[in-house]
């Protein structure tokens, strides 16, 4: 089972080692912005890379309706498509290269607890949870510390990154009337 | 994007209606069991029905080993192949009939996020959550009052349903060595 990417994707430049996650923010962001700009979906990217040679290994992009699929969400699309490029259930198995997964906005209830599961060993973000429901998504029930849950069991978190740029991607969705796609029909 | 069931699924009765709660359950366990019978997967099965004639929409069986992907859990698995049915991304939106999650274990952290989104407007489980825990399954950092945190979102929640019976697959799945996919190799 794979998401297929929008045809789009096939422009990204996958040749180039980022090691810095202010450099990986940057490509899930510029996913999010041509997500939207391109009408293929929501105003979410995320790509998944090795920490130490910075080789990008999966994107992945928020295609919940376009895919009348509500688990769609970006970091699924990336944790899915890793996982079939490694052709494991577990990035973080026994002689695979630690992963990290970056994303346009802090990850919603679900995505949240996807990381674990995913075996990635580090997660970087851009805008907040805040900004995604201030548009009107509802992120779901996420407690408190979401932050130290992960980082109790081995994962690095590290926020805020390049927030302003994901932010507006946010608010560039909003203010083309994009569909909130929130379950029971928003209520 | 459709996670293919195993092939003894095609065995299943999907013509008879189930209207009760622990008919539904039945199903999920009975789903969960024969998963763990045939070697098909991890011991956790789930189905869809319409909440008032008791049709079966969808059927999920946890896929993570042989799929190689950690998402494939028979939560995932069920609501994908329903939106699939349906052919929309919100199980709960305006013309679509209410629909019932029925699961055979209460939602790890992530299927419990996914269910929101999903638009089901009821979930009823079996075994309980520190029943997985107990057999070696990290069900992820989940709020202590995830029920409540559903039921605030118009989502009813019916646990312990033949909680004795989705324990016991959970334990018949241990007994036989099943392996624990767990994120990190369980570290």
């Amino acid at each position: 089972m794979v998401f297929d990417l929008p045809a789009w994707c096939a422009d990204i430049d996958v040749e180039t080692a980022r090691t810095d996650p202010t450099d990986q923010i940057r490509l899930a962001v510029e996913l999010a912005e041509r997500n939207v700009a391109t009408g293929s979906g929501g105003p979410f990217g995320a790509a998944i890379f090795e920490i130490e040679s910075g080789r990008l290994v999966s994107c992945g992009v928020n295609m919940v309706v376009p895919s009348k699929s509500p688990i769609a969400h970006a970091e699924i699309v990336a944790i899915t498509r890793a996982c079939e490029a490694t052709e494991t259930f577990d990035l973080g198995a026994p002689g695979v290269p630690a992963m990290a997964l970056a994303t346009s906005t802090e990850p919603c209830a679900m995505c949240f607890g996807a990381v674990p599961w995913s075996g990635v060993r580090r997660l970087i973000t851009s805008a907040r949870d805040a900004e995604a429901r201030e548009i009107g998504f509802d992120e779901g029930p996420k407690m408190a510390d979401w932050k130290q849950a992960l980082e109790r069991r081995g994962i690095e978190v590290i926020t805020d990154v390049e927030r302003q740029l994901g932010a507006d991607v946010l608010r560039e969705y909003a203010a083309r009337g994009g569909l909130l796609y929130n379950g029971r029909g928003g209520h």
